[in-house]
This record gives structure tokens, sequence and C-alpha cells, in this order.
């Protein structure tokens, strides 16, 4: 076979596997948005037929003869261009796929959904003890996982690898260590102002109707295009795509809390442009794909801070605001308002907290998790070691493990490597936000116009529209100059927060 | 293999299956309900992939192996035993996809297609010479079809066969004939009387949100239970399953016509409550499947017709109803009410027709598409002979193409064989009803009282929980100790039009 002919076997083959992992999502979204109660077990039975059907043909031995030949072949000379990209990535995850023998998926499977339920009476319970014998399997299995791919230097850099491709335990740690040492002192700087922000604003009662209203208007007008996708409402807001022209979002409202309705679904439209910003016709190949989930989640965050937050933004949507609350909004200047939405305080719940506290949440995580793979804490250690890390970080400390080390479901679910990718997008979110200030000019001067479409259209020309021609550190590089550092998310917090809470550029 | 390793096989390999074929449903649903529209042609693609997944299973040589050995094992001796039932049923569909020419498959399928686009313009243009050359072709494939399938007598046997397994064109013609000389002397009789039905009371204004209300409220009435089903809106009602306990209803809101929201929701949940009165563990298999449509439409115009038209279901409902909607109906009283939902009149449009002349709409296309296959009437003749039926049968002449021989998407679909199945639908269920009555007592008396559990569990023992142990013919024979004929519907519509019209018992 031709290598010619060989390529586009290949691409046939992993576009119909896309096709079939959107079909898997549209069974999710429908279960997370739609499906009746009871419909849960054949449902859970559909899912696993389909995600069988997809490891099968992403383990299939005809991909890995194509790739064998490619690789070797002409197609594969630039790793950046067309067809080099869709090798090199399809190579990679055929590797990485083929690496893991069947028996450890399963068990991995099995202890990520017992370990779910534990984890849930444990939390419900305030006990960990519940919730310890099936984290200590988990971290076992997540060795072996690491060993049975293979890692250069850390077991954790194999399953960092699964989030953010090519990224390395030494390189985040050193990035994320900067971030600590210069973040801790603003957050103790802001604790220490006497400036409150007036968040009682913020609690006042908003009508469900008004803030999907509003959301789905704000939404559109920073380009999410409704046309090809939805906005629902879960119990768990996420994004997900169902094909090249079909992105959906859900949200959740909190009526006498203004929060997930207003920046939870610019959060969700930020990951959905970035889906539609990529090429359809590339849809289902690598070069139609998302880089990394730290990189889509720069795109969400970006959106929901940078943007949604700044004081710009209301200067365009601040009186249309008003206008679909006028009861809780009528006595709020806009300038009280945006203090209110950027309240920051030390707190317990990641999900809770605020623009700069959000990464010191996301550090204790790394640096636990990295501890619990590499032996140095033991699982029975970890809430002693959770409540010290936050105590000398965010300077509170839980007062039960329901609010400390039981809060999120990641390790109970077997996610280990993935917390960085959280505070990753928060700097590669500044670092390309002032490249694109450079570069596009008065940003805050085209949001107070309501003008999305420069920063948008930017985005997708950088990032949306490379898919994984580079990986995220590439890209940050090439779209910035400079590689990843903690700076540019460090001049954003200290401006933002120096100006709400009174205290100049360090 | 020992015939019961080979059974085993053949269950497994139905069920995956039907997984498969319910993840289709979904991604169905999903587009006629939720879909953004421009995620049209990906869903096209992703249900095109999902269905060929499913042709090849259903003809996978391994599944006729296995057949081959059963039907020879004790296992197939009883054949409305368990396993008689599935190794008949599932033989009976291998052979049928395995007798057609994967080219003929794939003509038919286009044609389908190309054919509904030309039948769409031809109606809106109101010029059947548009449509007329995709009908000669449409006909001449399912000539073929009809070859390739075999048939004892007649053509149409192999096509009726697929939504009417077993029945026989010779055995429907009389049943249908004997109803027709029956029915349109009755239908003549309605319209010479001099009272007229309230219809006006229909035509007043009925918020969608009160509809959507009380339906739900009178589905869930009746039986069909919303833990394991949902209702929602779409332009054209249907009732899908999703899974054994997922079985969704969709119906539309006319606000001055309140019709689809009341009858629609009723004739959709009959649907519902037969797919959700078959055994679930059995799903996937035909012992937990439905026999024929005519059957399943026996279900849904049961409770819509029998049950949801009659005065005693109004003796217990009428009053929830005009708290629902005061304005339209404080001054109609239940009679007028319920003699307006039962008005009869000759009309053009078969889906808007009352529960007498319906079937006559039904008999005119039965006979039409009859001498269109075996060539007796020539396509170009079409309209003409549609419009002297209708004369004759109905009394009235079409105005137009579009309002005539246009007005269904069959025939351009390719469902030759599908039209009988309403009107035995409509006999199979006077014919279980007056059975019923006959064991159960007086079931207008558990109707004024809200009882519809005596009903519902009589046809879930008799008739859903069967599944495909007997076919229509002998189910009907079974239940009701006769075979099929026009008696039962006669005799209901007779007394039951009589009485609002004013005349006696023929």
């Amino acid at each position: 076979m031709s290598a010619e002919a060989a390529y586009e076997k290949l691409c046939e083959h992993a576009r119909q596997t896309a096709v079939l992992a959107t079909a898997l999502n549209v069974l999710e979204w429908d279960e997370r948005t739609q499906m009746p109660r009871a419909a849960g077990p054949y449902r859970a039975e559909q899912s696993a037929y389909l995600a069988g059907l997809i490891h099968e043909r992403e383990t299939d031995p005809a991909r890995g003869d194509w790739l064998a030949e490619l690789v070797e072949s002409p197609l594969a000379d630039d790793p950046h261009g067309d067809t080099g990209c869709v090798i090199r990535q399809l190579k990679r995850r055929f590797d990485k796929k083929t690496k893991l023998p069947q028996k450890l998926v399963e068990e991995l499977t099995r202890t990520s959904s017992v370990g779910q339920t534990a984890w849930e009476k444990a939390r419900e319970a305030d006990d960990y003890s519940l919730f310890l014998p099936l984290l200590e399997k988990t971290i076992d299995l997540k060795r072996q996982e690491a060993e049975a791919i293979g890692y250069d230097d850390s077991p954790y850099d194999a399953l960092l690898d699964d989030y953010e491709p090519g990224e390395t335990t030494a390189n985040v740690a050193r990035v994320l260590a900067g971030l600590r040492d210069r973040l801790a002192p603003l957050v103790a700087q802001i604790a220490a102002s006497d400036r409150a922000a007036p968040s009682e604003i913020i609690t006042r009662h908003y009508p469900a109707e008004g803030q999907a209203a509003f959301g789905v208007q704000a939404a559109a007008a920073i380009g999410f295009d409704f046309d090809a996708g939805r906005l629902d409402v879960t119990a768990h807001p996420f994004c997900t795509g169902l094909g090249p022209r079909d992105t959906r979002l859900t949200t959740r409202y909190d009526e006498d809390k203004y929060d997930g309705g207003l920046f939870g679904i610019l959060h969700e439209a930020g990951h959905g442009i970035y889906d539609q910003g990529m090429p359809p016709e590339l849809f289902g190949l690598p070069t139609g794909d998302y880089v990394s989930l730290g990189i889509h989640e720069s795109q969400s965050r970006m959106w929901e801070n940078l943007v949604g937050r700044s004081q710009a933004f209301w200067d365009h949507f601040y009186q249309p605001l008003q206008r679909v609350f006028p009861e809780a909004l009528a006595d709020v200047s806009k300038e009280e308002f945006c203090f209110a939405v950027n309240e920051s305080k030390p707190s317990l719940v990641r999900t809770e907290s605020d623009e700069a506290t959000y990464n010191l949440h996301v550090i204790v995580r790394f640096e636990l998790e990295q501890a619990l793979l590499s032996g140095d804490l033991k699982a029975a250690d970890l809430p002693a070691a959770w409540n010290a890390k936050y105590k000398d970080l965010l300077g509170i400390e839980p007062p039960s493990d329901a609010d400390g080390v039981l809060q999120d479901v990641h390790w109970a679910a077997g996610l280990f490597g993935y917390f960085p990718t959280y505070a990753l997008g928060n700097l590669y979110a500044s670092q390309f936000f002032e490249q694109a200030a450079k570069e596009l000019g008065d940003l805050d001067a085209m949001f107070a116009r309501g003008e999305f479409a420069p920063l948008r259209e930017w985005l997708r020309e950088k990032i949306h529209s490379q898919g994984q021609r580079y990986s995220a550190a590439e890209l940050v590089e090439r779209v910035s100059g400079e590689p990843l550092s903690p700076e540019p998310l460090m001049r954003h917090l200290t401006a933002k927060f120096g100006g709400y809470y009174g205290f100049g550029a360090e």
C-alpha cells in the first residue's frame, strides 16, 4: 500500500471512530439533561457497549500497521503539517492505548465506579475512613498504569500526559511553584485590606428565567453560535461536542446567588467557542481537535474572567443587566456590581473560590497527588497534610473532611494529573490575553463597545484553528513569544485586585 | 456447540444489536426534539454509520449458523414458547434481511430520500407531475423487493409482511372490504343527519401550557409511567423506545384547535403503555418486542378513542379540564364537549379525520397501492383514481392533489403495505375492547371513577407481556375467541354515532 493510501485509510478510520465517540457523547448528554430516571441501568449498558466499540477501533492492529508505515514516510516529515500532525498524534494515542493491559483497564474502570460511590458515602457521612481503602487501591492502580505506559522522570509524568500531552511534571512544578510563591503574598495582602466587596449584591433574588435570558444574550454576544449549539440545565455544568456543529453547554441557576447563571455560562461558552472555532472539515482528526485540557480551560477562563469580570465588559452590559433584574440591581452602581463579582477571600471550596485564590486550591491538590503517587505521603495521612497546606497557603483550616479533602470527586474517579490543568488554564489565558492586547490594541475599549469579535477571531486564528499541530507548551511560546510563565497572570491579578483592595503593583 | 450454547450466543447477539438500535433511537429522538439546526449533516452521518453496524449484525453469518442449528433443535419445538418464539422470529428476520441484495437496499434508501424531497416539492407546488417519476421508480423497486423476498399469492404479501408479519393480503382485503361495505352507509347516515356537533368549542383558545399540564395528568392517569418516559414537542408526533425503561412521547400544541394536545397525547401514551408493558428483562428479544404495527396501533387507538373519547372518561375528567381552561369551557356542558370531540363528517385529509371516516381514508389507500403494485393502475392515472374513490366512499372530491393524492409521505418514503395497519389497529382495538368488557365488567363505570388500571393490566397480561409469541391474527383469536372481524368496530361506531347523530342500531 502506498503511504498516501495508508494515510487515507487511517483518516477514514479515525473519522469513523469519532462518529462513534460523538454518538456516545449524545447518549451522555441525554443522560445528564433529558433521560427519565428509570432509564439509567440500560443507558449504562448502551454507553459501555459503544465505549467498547471505540476502544476496539482505537487499538485496531490495522491502525497500528498503517501508522508503522506512515511514521517512516515523507508524510510524517513535518510534525506540525497537516499529515505530520495527524500521524504523530494518532501514533501517540495508539501507542498509549495499546500499552495498557486489558485487565488493568477493566480494574481501573471498576475501581473508579466503586470509588465514586464510596467517596459519595464518605463525603455525606464526613468520614474519610470510608473512602481510604478505595483511594489506596486507586493509587496502586494508577502507579501500575504509569509503569505500563512508561515515563522519563516520574510516574506522574505518565498520568499528566493524559490531560496535558507532552507536558512534564518538572516543568509544571516549576511554574506552579513560582505562581504559589508570588500568589500567596498577594492573597495575604487582599485579606489584610480594610476594603470589603459589597458581596450582598450577589445574594439578592435573581429569577432563573432572567438568568437564562441574559446568559444566552451574553454568550451569543461573545460569539457562541446557538445555531450550532444549545444551553441546558444540569446539576454539574459542562460543555460537550456532539459533532462539528453541535456544541452543547449546560449550567445551573441559583436564584439566590447570581454566579453560575452568569459566569458559569460565560465559562462554558468559552469552552464552546473553542470547539466551534476548530475547522469542521477536520473534525475527527488531530488537526481538528483540542490541544489539551489546560488549553481548553484557558479559553473558558479567558471569557469568564479576563473578559466577563472586567470593568469594560460591564461598561457594555451593565445597563442591559439592570433591565433584566430591576429589583435586584436598581440601586446598585456598575462599580459596586463589578467589585461584588470580583470579591476575593480565602475559602475552603475550590469550585466556589475566586480568581486569585482558585490557583492556590489547585496547587494544594497538585502537590498532594504527586506525593501520594510517589509514596512520600501515605493516603492515611492525607487529611492532615491537606489541612496543613490550606493553613499554610490560604490561612484557613477545614472544620471537616467533607469541606476539605473529600470535596472533589477527581481522585475517587482515578483522575490523577488532572488538577494542574485548571491552574495551567489560568496561566495560558493570561499569557494569551496579554499578547492579544499587544497585537489588537485596546481590548477594553472594544469590550466597552460590545465588540468581542476581534479577540474571538484572534483566538480562532492563533489557537482554535491550529488543532493539535503544536503542544500546549509550543503553542504558548509560538503565540506569545515566551515560554509559559507566572508573570502575566500575576500582573493581571495584582492590577485587578490592587485596584479593588487598594494596593499598588508589588 | 450445544443447542443451549448456540441459543445463549444468539440471544446475546440480539440483545447487543438492540443496544445499538436503541442508541440509534436516541440519536433520532434528539434530532427531532433537541438538536441545533446546523448539526443535521453530521447527525445523518452518525445515524447512517450506526444503521450500517446494525445491518451488519442482523445479517451476520454467525447468526445464520446458530439459527440453522437451532431451528432443528428441541428448543424450537414449541413455536409460542420462550425459546421457540425467539428462534422462529429471529430466523424470519434473518432470512428476510439476507434475501435483499445490498444494491437493492441501497437503491431503495436513495430513492426514498430523493422521493421524499420530490414529494415535498410536488405537494408545495400542487403539481403531481413533479412526483410521478419518483413514484414510478419506487413502485418498480418495491416490486423487485417483493420478488427478492418471495411470496405465496401476491407481491403485496411480501411488503405487508414488513409491518404485519404473517398477515396475508387476501385476509386483510376480505376484512377491509367487509368494513368498507358496512361503514360507507353509516358515514352517509351521519352526513344525512340534521344534528350538528358544536365543533366551535374545539377551536376556542387553549393555552399550550394548560394542554401540556392536562395531557401529562391524563397520560399518567391511564398508566403511562413518567419515571420511565417523557413527553416533548415536535412537528410530527411520535413514540419511540430508547430502552426498556425509556419510552418517549411527543406531541404538538395548536392553541386554537384542541386536538393533538389532548387526543394526540392519549394516542402516543397508548403506544407508550404497550412498550412499557413488555417484560423489561426480555428487551431486545422477540419475546419482549411488539407484534406488529397494527397491534401497536390498536393500543394507541384504544386509549385515544375507545377510552379517551368516551362519555365515561369525561365523567371523570371534564371538571378537571374545565379548571385548566376556565375561559374556553366555563359555558360548555360535558355533553356538548363530548359531542364536539366526536364530530364526524367526510373530509379530505386522513390525519384530521374522525373515528368513523378515518377507516375509509385508509381503505382508499390500501386498494390503490395494491393496484399500483400489481400494475392494474398506472402511476400516471393515480390522481384520477384517488379522486374517484373519495367521491365514491366519502362523497367528496379533493379540489387539488395537494389535499388529495399528495397528502401522505408514505409512498414517497417507499412504505407500501403500511397503510392497512392503521385500519387494522382500529379493528383489533374494538375486538380487544369488547372482550375486555366481557371479562372485566362495566368498563364505563370504572372510567367514570378514574379507574384505568383494570383495563391496562388486562391489556398487559393478554397482549403486552406476550411479546411476539403469537402473530396478530393468532393473538386476536386467542384473546377474543374469534378471528378478526369488522363487527366489533361497526358495533362500536354504530352505537356511538347513532347516539350523537340520532339513529338507532342498523
